[in-house]
């Protein structure tokens, strides 16, 4: 493990910043002092200060900043391999439900497990996406439904990022699902379960955002608001899985709270968008749930790129809709599914994903900001959504650590 | 390296034989003896020969078949993500021809590379299938178009085997495309070039079986069966890209040279199909290419089951329409693209993989075959398919030595 102050040469940056596309900058220099990038120019710049420090070769390769999956639900218990399976066989959904299938069996599963079990089963997928060049992660809650299975996957998510390196961000998603115990008393539920698990999970720290699930086989505008209320008067911010199968105007509400993201939205219309874009709120590009469920409504990419609603892509890792435990094949979705450029897909999952995340130190290569880096052996940055399945990472920076 | 005859204990075993799905045997032993399976069973009944053997514990672990990847242009020159990234900002077939894009520019980078560039290259990718519990692989000539390049692609792709812990399986695939010294004379190129670089490829060895591309943007089928009566002359079998974007009989042609396989087929019709079910030809489903391009047109999958016709599931690697490099996530985008069954895909990547190389002595967990093994950690077969970009090899056997 390297650590001390030093300079980065022989490399190519893909700082994300400046007029150039990808922020280029050939033949750089990067200096980190401490956990931070101190500067980042052209080698030939590099100044007086740095000059003395010791350098790192990184033998030519590419260097951008460390990758952010702004969207997982990585903490839970069991899989879902036989549902997939029983479909695939020609299951009915009854028959599926009668077999204990569906979100059930994950919440069933989640309540079972302890929290060492969580954050065993947690850590083998967090490494992989650490395997490719991922510095942050965020995590939900949502598969308990009762107040201590929420906090227990809260507390497995921070210990995610106490045990391995990686930055953790933790949302509470306590409106994802009625458990069954509630089944057809939703507002009982949200009262009674999903405020109360909110505000417990706060006092003990465990709450960087807030989410919920605003759909019609989910939670309406009007409960989602109750909770968003809580959020604000806890000073925290809210965002939203919204606009995924139907337009419920999900979108339109988070930005009202000043939601940081809104997540999904394929159903999302141009009224929707503009209030994003005047809330600032981030576009979040979900392609591993609509490959999986294969829907054939494509998110409104045009029309956010149009109004400057910045986007990001995530895995959506979870264990019905989206078993997708690879960040840089969400690249390659992005792009062959929805047709965003490998450009938008890497910022979508660097700069953008730190803002649908609240964090404004890190996520591009500047003067100042983290030094969470990812070194790749390919020439040019396209390289990393094109391929399919081919992890190019050669090393990773860890808040200066090599 | 573990080379000695043993028996492995403490594992399921997905034997792919047997009326349990899977061929599933739990508890169960396989007894190796040099490169060779010696037995296979529950452990309760191994029998006496074997009980003084040195055991292996895998660990409770589930042990399939060694993978196999049976149809890659892994073997080739460049890559073509400036293409992908020009395409996706809008660019026209034209601007992208002009910048040297599409099939011309990885035969341009293909002649100017040396064998030793291919292998490097190749090597990089298939360790990345190796990982992925790959013991088998067929890789196809195709990127040169003229004699001493396809020789050059064939001997890089001997190579890879020698070099590195997997089979290859080589395929002359000089009826690709007509290179641009030929534009226009195809049936020149057939006569000029592909036939005698077949004769001069066989002569030294290096051609397992023959493939052509019949499509309207290739080859007619007549011009197919020129290079298939060589073949045939030289003794050698065939198989065919067919019927990927449009319906000319390819595979009806293919069958009736007795083809090993016939590829792609999301054109293929009931006529098509019946005649491979007579002939005994392997349909090849390759979802990479299907999923790069954005078809919408799915093999007939139903079909070609109701004919018993053998469905095999390969990565068709290569830098224009399937940049696919995992094996792994083939088998998952079968299952959701074209709705196979998780049984489907592994059988698919294994027995009938094997089938379609002409391979008859590996790919199940029987006496006799080859020793070549996947053990996974995992606990039910289902999930080989069901996760996305997550690979759960604990390890590989293969000829019998972990
Ligand atoms: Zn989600
Ligand atoms: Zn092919």
């Amino acid at each position: 493990m390297t650590e001390h102050d030093r300079v980065l040469i022989d490399l190519t940056a893909a700082t994300l910043e400046g007029a150039e596309p990808y922020g280029l900058v050939e033949d750089a220099a990067i200096a980190i002092a401490g956990s931070k990038i101190a500067w980042v120019g052209p080698r030939a710049d590099l100044p007086r200060a740095f000059r003395d420090q010791p350098t790192e070769s990184l033998g030519n390769r590419l260097v951008t900043p460390g990758l952010i999956d702004c969207h997982t639900h990585i903490v839970h218990g069991g899989d879902r391999a036989r549902e997939f399976e029983m479909r695939l066989e020609g299951a009915s959904y009854e028959e599926i439900a009668r077999a204990g299938g569906g979100i059930v069996s994950t919440v069933t599963a989640t309540r079972a497990a302890s929290e060492a079990d969580l954050l065993a089963d947690a850590l083998r997928r967090v490494d992989v996406l650490i395997a490719e060049g991922v510095t942050g992660i965020e995590i939900k809650s949502g598969y308990g439904l009762d107040i201590d299975t929420e906090l227990r996957m809260l507390r497995s998510a921070r210990a995610v990022g106490q045990q391995h390196p990686i930055r953790v961000r933790t949302t509470f998603l306590g409106a994802h699902a009625t458990p069954t115990e509630y089944a057809g008393r939703d507002d009982a539920y949200i009262d009674e379960v999903c405020i109360p698990a909110l505000r417990a999970a706060h006092a003990e720290g465990l709450v960087d955002a807030v989410d919920g699930f605003c759909e019609g086989i989910a939670f309406q505008p009007a409960q989602i608001a109750r909770v968003f209320d809580v959020a604000r008067e806890l000073g925290l911010p809210v965002k939203l899985h919204a606009e995924q199968l139907s337009n419920l105007g999900g979108a339109k509400l988070a930005a009202s709270y000043g939601a940081l993201s809104a997540d999904h939205i394929e159903y999302l219309d141009a009224d929707g968008v503009k209030a994003m874009a005047e809330a600032g709120t981030v576009a979040v590009i979900l392609p591993g749930a609509f490959y999986t469920l294969r829907e054939t409504q494509a998110p409104p990419i045009d029309l956010l790129r149009k109004h400057g609603v910045p986007m990001a892509l995530a895995t959506d890792i979870n264990p019905g809709s989206s078993p997708l435990n690879s960040l840089l094949l969400t690249l390659n979705m992005g792009c062959t599914l929805f047709r965003m450029t490998p450009e938008e897909a890497l910022r979508g999952a660097t700069q953008h994903a730190a803002r649908a995340l609240g964090l404004d130190d890190c996520a591009m290569i500047r003067p100042g900001l983290r030094a969470d880096l990812a070194v790749w052996d390919i020439k040019h940055p396209a390289e990393l959504a094109y391929r399919i399945g081919f992890n190019p990472l050669h090393s990773r920076i860890f808040g200066g650590q090599s």
